[in-house]
């Protein structure tokens, strides 16, 4: 597909959704970086009004102005809802603001970032440092390599939640979208365990990934599931989902601990974290997308 | 403005958020309708995937696909809020979206709906006809002209609830932004009356328009005022509020009732109306935007 460009004497970086017919574009000033990692095409980009960006294959992956709200809904629920997180393994999540927020947790004695690509967090040092502020604490373990092997050999129950903060279910990411590794997170996870994983667009994709999702996980052992509801302006439709699923209840968290929570947030807190729990009616009764 | 273009060989409708430095966009297939009403300029276009899309001056109004989202959370959380509501007016609403859902409520006795514009109606007859499906109600009142004049003629204590459905605070639906139209709608609404408007995106407008909306309710003499939050992909950012006043508290509903619903929707449901009355962390505690 040949890069689509807005004719009106301004530049503007766009990302097509060719299955939804739909398209998203920010202003840009210029282009910071361009290159070809051994993985993947990473783009940065310098807009006019959303700080800085970052593309990966031609997707966006974050803005400066609005990444807090997908990195804190990654985070901040899985971590309530567990009674005493200490073990978190991030997948993926190389731009490390997942990575920050789990460190805001004091309960939290070690974060592993497992990421295939160690261009992603050398760039996001270099572009986005503000999301990179706590890569020296000395609970965070920075790790480049596959993800799905990683979680393959995992001891069985030396983790308490797993986050799987990965680009589209579409080139090398695709294998985080499968039964069998959620089996490998499974066995890996201990007994009040927890996945959560980005699930992409109500509007776009309920039938294509979040459906499937719900099933792979259940059927690879977790015994609850839900997907939070967030906004998220530079993805497809604005309206994202990060499915959380556990060994235990996940619709159930420690709403006395993010109502006292001691960090500061930009968008979550407990109540916000309860109206992410509310499932729009179609989740309920089922629809086509 | 020139309008702008998207260059992949498919066409393209875009709506460009100046001030945002954003731009969204639809795949169309052909442009159905085009015209210069005595008010504004009309567009309706077929798209690739979001059924019909009516653009008025420029600027997305609705699609087929997803303007459930946007007159549910319109109609339904005011209506279940006030204890008894049985005359509504809409300020707007010409694509009778938001009518139709407020004809759901039984105990609804009389709507009217107020728009400046009757070729807005008549075409959403045309290429939304499912919207106008309740039109013929014999509780519905659709009368074209000033809804500024409107409320300043209605008699005090005369409406239940008032529901400003309009376009942007720029051109025609300015004055609906103002304290003067607030005073004027407080004045005709009964002892548990209700106000709820659009007020447009938590991201772009949060400092320039929805906190001043809030203040200006407050002075008109509402007690309690709150921004209802939801997604709508085809408006920018994706991300919608509603922001609901009353001459008593706004954050208390009929819970029950909404739960024992007797109508179908495809978004709204008591969940998702709490979820939609959590405040984002930057709501409490400031941001400029």
């Amino acid at each position: 597909m040949t890069a689509p460009t807005i004719n009106d004497g301004a530049d503007w970086f766009t990302e097509v959704c060719e299955k939804g017919g739909s398209a998203f574009s920010l202003r840009v000033r210029k282009k910071l970086h361009d290159e070809h990692s051994p993985f993947q095409h990473i783009e940065i980009w310098e807009t006019t009004d959303f700080g800085n960006l970052m593309v990966i294959d031609g997707f966006v992956m974050l803005s400066s102005r609005d990444n807090y709200l997908y990195h804190e809904m990654m985070s901040h629920p899985a971590l309530f809802t567990h009674p005493a997180p200490k073990r978190v393994v991030i997948i993926g999540g190389g731009d490390c603001g997942t990575l920050r927020e789990v460190l805001k947790h004091p309960g939290v004695q070690h974060v592993l970032q497992v990421d295939i690509d160690e261009r992603v967090t050398r760039l996001a040092e270099e572009y986005f440092p503000e999301l990179c502020a706590s890569n020296h604490d000395p609970r965070a373990e920075l790790y480049f390599g596959d993800g799905i092997q990683w979680v393959k050999d995992a001891a069985p129950g030396s983790i308490d939640l797993v986050i799987v903060d990965s680009t589209d279910p579409i080139g090398p990411a695709e294998g985080l979208f499968s039964e069998a590794f959620y089996r490998d997170c499974h066995r890996a996870l201990g007994e009040a365990g927890l996945i959560v994983q980005q699930s992409e667009s109500p509007l776009l994709h309920y039938e294509s990934i979040i459906r499937p999702m719900h099933r792979s996980m259940r059927a690879a052992g977790f015994a609850d599931s839900v997907s939070l509801q967030f906004p998220q302006p530079v993805y497809p439709s604005g309206w994202w989902t990060a499915t959380l699923a556990g060994k235990q209840a996940v619709v159930e968290f420690r709403q006395e601990d993010a109502r006292a929570k001691a960090f500061a947030t930009r968008y979550y807190n407990a109540a916000i974290h309860n109206g992410a729990l509310a499932q729009p009616e179609f989740f309920l009764h089922g629809r086509t997308d």
